[in-house]
């Protein structure tokens, strides 16, 4: 906001360091050995300083997941100039990453081992189950625009989008923890024969040269 | 065998019980936290014991994994009773667990720290491929058998297999990390109804009085 007081701001710019530095701490460490005193150092400041924003180590990756989430609603931001299905074909895309992307896989596979701390964890469970909800109504919204225009087929946005999440999910994990580097983009191709086409009624796609 | 020697028998007994104290122990501790003397404690025997089989931890969780396929194998060994749609249906039950199996949960958490060290560890790693070689083609063979007999229609079984396996790993780990008993149950069931009936070539499924 252009009216807050430049001590909020420089706060504000901080938190964004300290964000930034727990994304490259979690890639290079993972969530198990992960110290405050790495992500000071990826940030380039005091541990003290780290803990004037966040109490505990937990605060801070409570805050940076809601970093992601929010990060993640800025891209999937709905776009009025594609159609639904090209929009269900750009989150497919999301969960995609290549090969090359080692960072992106190590930051997933430290964010499944914090994952698996969520029956443990209140904290952590709370913000992971606000992420489900944001991915899977994400999806769910995609799903009952297209049937309200007549592209899609009826089916029940959200019990799709908590199936099409869990695939992809799947697939991600899966890629992850085997290192299989095709194991996601061979699920998304499947979805997208076997899934996004039967969603589409007939001749209705537009952005395929098929039909019409 | 019926001609292994007494002391094979005894050896593949203490083998057996130290898979059946390993289980119990990584519900108990969870994979991170897991030790030799939690397993010995789990089994009644001593950690010297323990070693005299397995070297370490990891040669010990490396056969864990090798067991657990192995018990899958059985389990899904194929039925000649069964058409094509009932042993695929049967194949999706096997995913799914009920709220109060808690103890299942438990593991299958263990299992997902476990797997997270996949890309650090090749011995692990090389078992978790095993695991979804035989996940995805014991699901492949189902399909693959239902597109000869003419039941299904014909599909990519590996590619479709794959998909499957994806979806159905997805929606336990979501599950169990998010504490939410109903999100495999939500997904089978999205699957039974969008894709094994969109599997059946029409009329052939003679199990469940449709068609004919």
């Amino acid at each position: 906001m252009a009216d807050t007081p430049n001590g909020s701001d420089a706060a504000a710019d901080t938190r964004e360091e300290i964000m930034d530095a727990t994304y490259r701490a979690l890639c290079e460490h993972g969530y198990a050995d992960l110290t405050m005193q790495h992500i000071a150092d990826e940030a380039g400041k005091s541990t003290s300083l780290l803990h004037y924003h966040f109490d505990t180590k937990e605060d801070l990756l409570v805050a940076f997941i809601d970093h992601l989430i929010t990060e993640f609603e800025e891209v999937v931001a709905p776009s009025e100039e594609n159609s639904p299905a090209d929009r269900l074909r750009e989150y497919l895309d999301l969960w995609e990453f290549a090969p090359e992307e080692d960072e992106r896989a190590a930051l997933h596979l430290a964010l499944l081992e914090l994952r698996s701390r969520g029956p443990f964890n209140e904290a952590y469970r709370e913000q992971l189950a606000r992420s489900d909800e944001v991915l899977r109504s994400t999806v769910a919204d995609i799903i009952q625009n297209g049937i309200e225009q007549g592209v899609f087929r009826e089916v029940d946005p959200a019990a799709t989008a908590r199936l099409l999440v869990a695939t992809l999910d799947g697939a991600r994990t899966r890629q992850i923890t085997l290192d299989d580097p095709e194991y996601t983009r061979g699920v998304r191709d499947q979805l997208e024969e076997q899934f996004v086409e039967g969603l589409l009624v007939d001749g209705t796609d537009d952005t395929t040269g098929k039909g019409q």
